[in-house]
């Protein structure tokens, strides 16, 4: 089933999200509209408006107020991807070049920063003052995650609880909140919102995971940008960590470095592949899967409850 | 008379949100807590927390409230300190390397971000919804303000009114908004906290045009970092505006590059010294000034009035 279909029964919600996403953005500044026009345009799954809608379906659903927990949360995610493509200088980003290599650095700094501040103002349209204590915890978290992601690469020695720890930070963080704030804008009750945010979280952990492993398996044209990118680039993730337990791959892996030529850099690619990390890598993602999909059974019966059980799998089993 | 000895009646409260602030960037990353204490320290006169806490002598006065709102706005200046370094490519403030001098641009990219994030969590301990509303509009224009900053750069046909709308998101925002905001947190009716806005927006211009003055008047040792830097970034501030009317120095100016050599450099900047730009300049900083000292008149007579009137008199007449 596609992602689309899934939420096909909100479609017009969606839709309208989109739309104040787009109108979201505006300012009257060229540079700046064309460069957050840019990233809009480029896609992506808007998966945590999603997960705030559904979230919300738990409580007291009303689209006028769970759009700007929606609108917030997908701002600070966009704002997130641009900053991080000037932390990974990533040239492409879903097939499309990225704010950093169509203008410079810089106009990606601002540009994630005003996209930022963009989200502040839907912020502020929310009423509850537990939700912006989250949101504001759930920020610090992701800078400190970023810092941090700086600062390990090229560390080989780490540990896979300072991976697990990057990629809740990274990616799981922002859907556990996802799930759980648009419950919360719903006013569904602590015992809801908390178990969305748990399944949320094993979700974000299969999904980072699971975008670990594509790194490594994915063609290029599937992923939008060269394929080992991420272990060129010296950030290690799971897969890597896997492999390294082999010392023999440990010393190849030792030696890359970003200006290697394709060829020896294939070769070591190859290698990580011909181990288990991979087969590894991805039963953990499957651990954290059944863990978010366990989360769903003491909720009510809902239909969003059905389509959350859906894209957990979705997520789970994609391909690209 | 000194800055500090103005508000020595709160002294005790100042010194409570410097130690606040100083806790407040604490993280369990090493090096954002190196990056951001660096920044801390590097020291800055606290006239936005000053202003917050003047501010909210107007109203019903309690540092517990008001200290939150204080410790928010240092944070966003901070904040927008560390990216405009980036956005400068500049090497020192305050006499100090910046961040992204003594680390590098990425760095200083998250460690604003981490700031940033910060300050929201201090943004959602205020209970005010209009205080909220104020400050995510005010950090949209800051943002908008330095993509324009971007923009304008080496734009020599930009008129007046370009300039002075760039010197209000980058400077007079946040300090028309710390005078309000003080006054909003501690309950002061809106007649009131409008009029301190005012008095905060033309004591902001007036400071920043002397900012921008000084830059081309004083020396190196007193600005922390080299004279005539904006002029060699490209950054058209008030006195080369006016200087430019002249059709001669204009001219001169727009050869003007980053990697000019000093002997030529300094021969430009002594031209622009000698026409009036500088004296009209600060003839213009001055009428804002007076407008600022206009607004007070009406404001209740409390101690706090005329520490607000010492402080605009001081930023006037300041030498660097």
């Amino acid at each position: 089933m596609k992602l689309a279909k899934m939420y096909s029964f909100f479609k017009a919600d969606i839709d309208h999200i989109e739309n104040e996403l787009e109108h979201s953005i505006q300012s009257d500044s060229t540079l700046l509209n064309e460069a957050s026009l840019h990233l809009l345009q480029a896609g992506g799954k808007r998966i945590r408006p999603v997960f705030v809608l559904l979230g919300a379906k738990f409580g007291d659903y009303d689209i006028e107020k769970v759009k700007n927990v929606a609108i917030a949360l997908e701002l600070i995610h966009m704002a997130s991807l641009v900053h991080d493509d000037v932390i990974d200088d990533a040239e492409l980003r879903r097939g499309q070049p990225t704010i950093k290599a169509q203008w410079d650095n810089r106009v990606a700094m601002y540009t994630g920063d005003y996209i930022f501040a963009r989200s502040l103002d839907y912020m502020t349209k929310i009423p509850s003052i537990e939700a912006h204590q989250i949101l504001s915890k759930t920020i610090v978290e992701v800078c400190v995650g970023e810092i941090a992601q700086i600062q390990d690469k090229y560390r080989y020695d780490q540990h896979l609880r300072n991976y697990l720890r990057r990629i809740k930070r990274k990616t799981a963080l922002l859907i556990a909140v996802s799930c759980q704030l648009g419950a919360i804008a719903a006013g569904a009750p602590p015992e809801i919102h908390r178990r969305l945010y748990r399944f949320g979280y094993n979700v974000g952990m299969s999904f980072q995971i699971t975008d670990d492993i594509l790194d490594f398996t994915a063609t290029e044209k599937e992923l939008g940008k060269p394929a080992g990118d991420d272990l060129k680039q010296g950030n290690v993730t799971l897969p890597t960590l896997y492999a390294m337990e082999q010392k023999e791959i440990k010393s190849i892996i030792l030696q890359v470095h970003e200006h290697m030529d394709d060829l020896e850099f294939n070769q070591v690619l190859h290698k990580i592949k011909s181990t288990d990390s991979i087969e590894r890598s991805h039963q953990l993602s499957q651990l954290y899967l059944r863990k978010a999909l366990k989360e769903l059974e003491d909720l009510p019966k809902i239909k969003a409850r059905k389509t959350l059980r859906d894209m957990a799998l979705f997520i789970g089993k994609r391909k690209y």
